[in-house]
């Protein structure tokens, strides 16, 4: 291009560019506004006490959003996602202002375990709704008799391998209107455990979830009911009052389910980080040539060994049964050596089919929210 | 709540949300007038031969916004998130609107096997940048010696077992100034196919993504060049114009690559849907107490079996090579049951390590870009 028609265009472009800054100024300042009235609106619900969050107005939003978007030749898609996010980011302001809601005003709280990511979290939350909350830890431990005075809550939110010998350290400083519950990600053993070591009210809690997320915020946690509920009923409340959306599982079954949907998952990422270890695969140049899907994978292999290994040690090795369970995961791997080894083509179509019927609806969940992913993977890295 | 207050809260209320929904629609308007400045943008590109995408000004413009949203108390994480949307969906509109520019105007077009998904994309691709382009299936065979005729290029789309059958029965009807290429997603056979039947211009490409996406704009192709790369520079040059980012490699790296990104990643995912099968694992109870990560992994099986078993029959058993390294994985799988059986936490704990020092830094990488994605999942179903 010769130096002239650079400068020509130059020239032409400038204006469209400034037009363009000016309008994202002026989106920013529409947002901000948008910001100060939906504080209006919960501070609002805070005074008639009504719930913040209302999906059906939410979704109302959205269809009104997404006729205008067409009309004005706006594609209706990305102006749902767009408000997905604008949504999404005032409910988190919103959780935030009404973070000091309380199910149980100022109740006393001990977070036994506190300075684990975990209990740092949960004694966040309780602090931001006015509670009084105290940590106890090891090097704390000889105030726990005085700390567990007039308790309406102790938190255990320890290691699992430690659980069951912390609780019975503590209980016998409990009253038996203090309502006991841990956070463990096992139930079985920790619930006989505090049932047994305590006479009041007794509930399991289990974060499905990290304790990197901001807000509670549409996270998942299960609730094993011990003894009592309607003592500790506020417990649950106060949960949801955070946000999370609360699943009910008996101890017995809440453990099958974590066999797979923790152990074994995390057992064959393991199997499969070590075996690209092993081969001394390149990273870089995997992820060079990677596929979304790929990318993903081993995105999710590369976290698991990022994190901490006890962590996984013991969720893996937490009882007979998961161990059993892992060691037929391997040798049905064994049975398909056969199929290898015979390239039987038609046997593996068989065998896919057979598990694609199983599978059945979920198929197309699946890959409708597996392609949302990936597109965003693609257009955000 | 009395029905006195609660007229009351609707009377207050209404106003605000009247106030955000003439927000919103301020905001629409806004997005919709930015759309057509930068559809004058475009235009003005065009004519001045300039390169649609501009990283640069789309980093100034985030940086300044961000700066910009920390002033009026916006969360500038916030408005990063949302003016990347902004811009991929500008990105797309662009693409659309300079869909037709061609590296080889008027170009004549052969795609083999183009009623298969990726032949329907790239027929649509090619159709739209104004080359004449034919499908070559097995219902108009008759015709090939014709549609091959005068031809700048023959573009191989159809399934992997097919493919050197194919170069076979279509390379007698080309001339030699025809480029002939291929879109198999293995390299070493194909390419030796393709030099050895065809005297001209050969190079071999291999899509890092599903047929689904709507646009190229981002998305990986490897090459593989074959013979007389500057005659058939322009192809690549034509994917580029369409937003893909290619990566070179030789037939043989880039089969080697395959097997741990394509091959041995979906037998994991096969064996791993085949174990829930066995087990009968309910889904619905799986996916209502599964943790972010667990629903992730799960909808990563539920892709797998969503598609055909064919293309993964042939993925999987695609050479000897891929089924040694499988049969290498089973029995890595089997060197730890030892470990499961002797119950050795602390064994455990120091392979997790070697692998984790030797995943280095990726690590990091992987926990930021799956936190992104898990936030994603949480917020958006």
């Amino acid at each position: 291009m010769s130096l002239h028609s650079d400068t020509d265009f130059q020239k032409k472009i400038q204006p469209i560019r400034e037009e363009i800054d000016s309008i994202d100024g002026q989106i920013l300042d529409l947002l901000a506004r948008r910001n100060q009235q939906v504080e209006k609106v919960v501070a609002l619900k805070k005074e008639y006490h009504m719930p913040v969050f209302h999906p059906a107005r939410e979704a109302d939003l959205i269809s009104g959003l997404r006729e205008q978007a067409e009309q004005c030749g706006v594609a209706p898609d990305f102006i749902e996602e767009l408000y997905r996010l604008i949504l999404k980011n005032s409910r988190a302001g919103q959780a935030r202002q009404v973070g000091f809601q309380a199910s149980r005003p100022g109740g006393r709280v001990l977070i036994v375990g506190g300075n684990g990511q975990m209990g740092q979290l949960f004694f966040r939350l309780f602090r931001q709704s006015g509670y009084q909350v105290d940590i106890l830890e090891h090097d704390n431990w000889q105030e726990a008799e005085v700390l567990c005075k007039d308790l309406d809550l102790a938190l255990i939110c320890v290691p699992m391998e430690d659980t069951c010998r912390i609780i019975e350290q503590l209980t016998p400083f409990l009253s038996e209107n203090t309502v006991l519950a841990d956070l463990t990600s096992i139930k079985e053993t920790p619930m006989a455990s505090m049932l047994k070591c305590h006479k009041g009210p007794v509930a399991g809690f289990h974060p499905l979830f990290g304790p990197d997320c901001e807000t509670l915020d549409r996270q998942l946690i299960s609730v094993t009911p011990g003894r009592f509920p309607e003592q500790w009923a506020w417990l649950g409340e106060q949960m949801e009052l955070w946000g999370a959306v609360l699943v009910e599982a008996e101890a017995r079954e809440h453990d099958r389910i974590m066999e797979f949907v923790q152990a074994l998952r995390h057992f064959a990422t393991f199997c499969f980080g070590k075996f690209l270890h092993k081969k001394q695969v390149s990273i870089e140049k995997s992820l060079q040539f990677s596929s979304p899907i790929y990318r993903l994978e081993l995105i999710m292999v590369g976290r698991l060994f990022a994190q901490s290994p006890d962590l996984y040690a013991h969720i893996i090795f937490a009882s007979p049964e998961r161990v059993a369970l892992l060691k037929e995961f391997i040798s049905t791997m064994n049975s398909h050596l056969e199929l290898l080894d015979s390239y039987n083509i038609e046997d593996f179509i068989r065998q896919f089919n057979e598990v694609s019927q199983w599978f059945g609806s979920f198929g197309e969940q699946a890959m409708r929210e597996s392609s949302f992913l990936i597109n965003k993977l693609t257009e955000q890295f």
